[in-house]
């Protein structure tokens, strides 16, 4: 597999209680993992507003685990693409471990208002700032 | 929203570590809630080998996120669909609470034995049940 | 080893995802459990104000990790003992598996106002329910 | 507070789903850090055998919340002191966050063998590290 282009990457050191009796990271661990680089790939456009995880509701996710991941090593947590729409973000992720993919995801998420909780539209700065970065 | 057809069921108490700072329950914790369906409605199938965690892998999870789920009061974890290929199982849940359906899940595992780690036929005992409860 | 005597009981089953590489229940999910009986006690003392995990923090935590605790079989969290202070509020927990003791564990809460973060005296009220549980 | 003098430190990134609906850092998330300065403390004392989780059992822990930790800045979780005994081992962590500490941890583990699960000496190698690094 061929890593995808990179808009986001961040190194983490998969934590002991995340494994399972398995012997590998649980599958539940993932799906935070998948949740830090989310919110790590919107921090990084930083001179925007709406780049905290209080603007931004999780609609779907979905993992595919390609791989089983291991404690041990670290990885590398990467946003490969991101789509806007009027008040949505797609984002594709991928995990690597030891030179392979081991978990592919893709989530999207609304812009909201915390207080009223309904959707609005992507600010057009953090708008071009998405749209620059792919 | 109308409840599917129920092949297993379970209510728990959410958690307060399972919120996050935005009020409601965590997007990981549901993923964790997930697992907790499918273990326990594979487990139900008991009579049969290979009901027990050591004998699955998962290797894809889709959550859509219809409504908020919160802390105080019970949830429901429905498993609604289930449908066997050669060494996959895949199943439907839905999580409900206080009438409303708040999540939809859908989730790939393989029979696969935990010392070689690679997949194999999921036996005939346990097909015959999974094809009798749907 | 015997029970304490019983303030409050509530039974769960382990999760598999609160397992570790080490094939038994990870210390960190101990301590959420922990969390649910002290949430869940003092939700029990109902027709009291003031019994919201919003109106108490943690301020200690002590845990002896006496037995392993496994996957498969339900395990029941009791509160033993309550002590109640001008503010503070201290219980005594234990974790039970098959008729074993897996775990002793002590927490200290401070009644506190969570617009002010300041602590405030535990009301009359409750102070009553609580001493008459012990 | 003065921060105690250093045998370990490693700096993290709170994460989102660690909070809590308090809006700062749940008291488990915690319990987890704490495993990871634990377990990061004792893996740095490579070239010794024996330095692997699954080498050692958590017995006891203690954890003081001396104030509420928050999402947005990063931390850094120190280990202040181990001292050793025949197969025990008792860390002191300190948990900092913008100049301030406010978490304060005491554990003891115990070198055991996973096969047989019975505590065993610690090796001479590893113990004058551990004598060395205090």
């Amino acid at each position: 597999m061929q890593k995808g282009s990179l808009l986001f990457s961040q190194t983490i050191s998969p934590r002991f209680y995340e494994t399972d009796a398995l012997g590998h990271i649980n599958n539940v661990s993932i799906a935070g993992w998948l949740e830090v680089s989310r919110i790590g790939f919107i921090a990084s456009l930083g001179g925007s507003d709406d780049v905290s995880p209080n603007d931004w509701a999780l609609v779907s996710l979905q993992i595919d685990y390609l791989k089983e991941t291991f404690f041990g090593t670290d990885v590398e947590l990467r946003i490969t693409d991101a789509s806007v729409g009027n008040s949505s973000l797609t984002m594709l992720s991928e995990i690597w471990q030891n030179g392979q993919q081991t978990v592919r995801g893709k989530a999207t998420l609304v812009h909201f208002d915390a207080t009223s909780k309904r959707s609005k539209r992507i600010p057009d700065s953090l708008r071009k700032q998405l749209q620059a970065s792919c």
